[in-house]
């Protein structure tokens, strides 16, 4: 993890991002399913092929929180990574085996008119296989604070 | 788990699924957050205390990971829940101690002009805690396949 701080005076319109890697496994996959998603085709690898998906894919929501483990580990910003929400797509599912790599990029900055001590940070971040398919598209606003005087 | 499962024929405009309950704990929130969302507020509840969350406070993500345990329980899709996305916000953190509800509502039935066996739903889910603080908003759209002939 990076060790600078950043504050929203560090952040610049399209200044990118670049997380490490993630290779997703099958025991994952199906742990996560287990608990949060307990659907066939994120479960059972014959199952799955009778599906839409046509094999195991991991949860959506699963490739969402790796997506955010390494978006948190990439982007040092001072007060944490704390989004109020955004969107979301995954134009296809990631699979076992997938390594995944997380790019975002800073698309707007829009300081606090009633805090001036901060500001909204619009971010898009693509979630990315190691043959460059892209499994999630977020777009999302967070709340970066300014240097302390 | 209901036991009758819907195609897109099933489902209307305005119908509603309120799903079972699931109880928000503190080991859950920060076993959760160890693994993909390693942040103070989420961890820690000393460090918690100075952040904008003033308090431990889930990760959005396991939020959404519970609230699609709770949908995929209590909306029986045939072909299962199967979204390509969608609009996501946390009004509100979800904590340790609260128990969580969705209820979700089909706000929209799209037959599919290519593929005249399916269609797209769109959905609006809420989760709410035992007090009714809405603690994520979900829209999303999901595939549904008609009953087969």
């Amino acid at each position: 993890m990076p060790e600078a701080k950043l504050y929203l005076e560090d952040l610049a319109v399209g200044q990118v991002f670049i997380s490490e890697t993630h290779e997703l496994d099958e025991a994952s996959v199906k742990a996560f399913a287990m608990q949060y998603d307990p659907q066939p085709f994120h479960l059972d690898e014959e199952a799955a092929r009778e599906t839409l998906f046509g094999g195991l894919a991991a949860s959506g929501w699963h490739t969402a929180a790796i997506t955010m483990k390494l978006l948190v580990a990439s982007m040092p910003i001072a007060n944490g990574i704390i989004g109020a929400g955004g969107e979301l797509s995954w134009p296809k599912p990631a699979r076992p085996g997938d390594v995944l790599r997380v790019t975002s990029t800073v698309m707007d900055i829009t300081p606090s008119r009633s805090k001036p001590d901060r500001g909204v940070v619009a971010l898009r971040s693509e979630t990315r296989t190691q043959n460059d398919d892209v499994v999630e598209i977020l777009s999302s606003k967070i709340f970066v604070f300014r240097r302390p005087a």
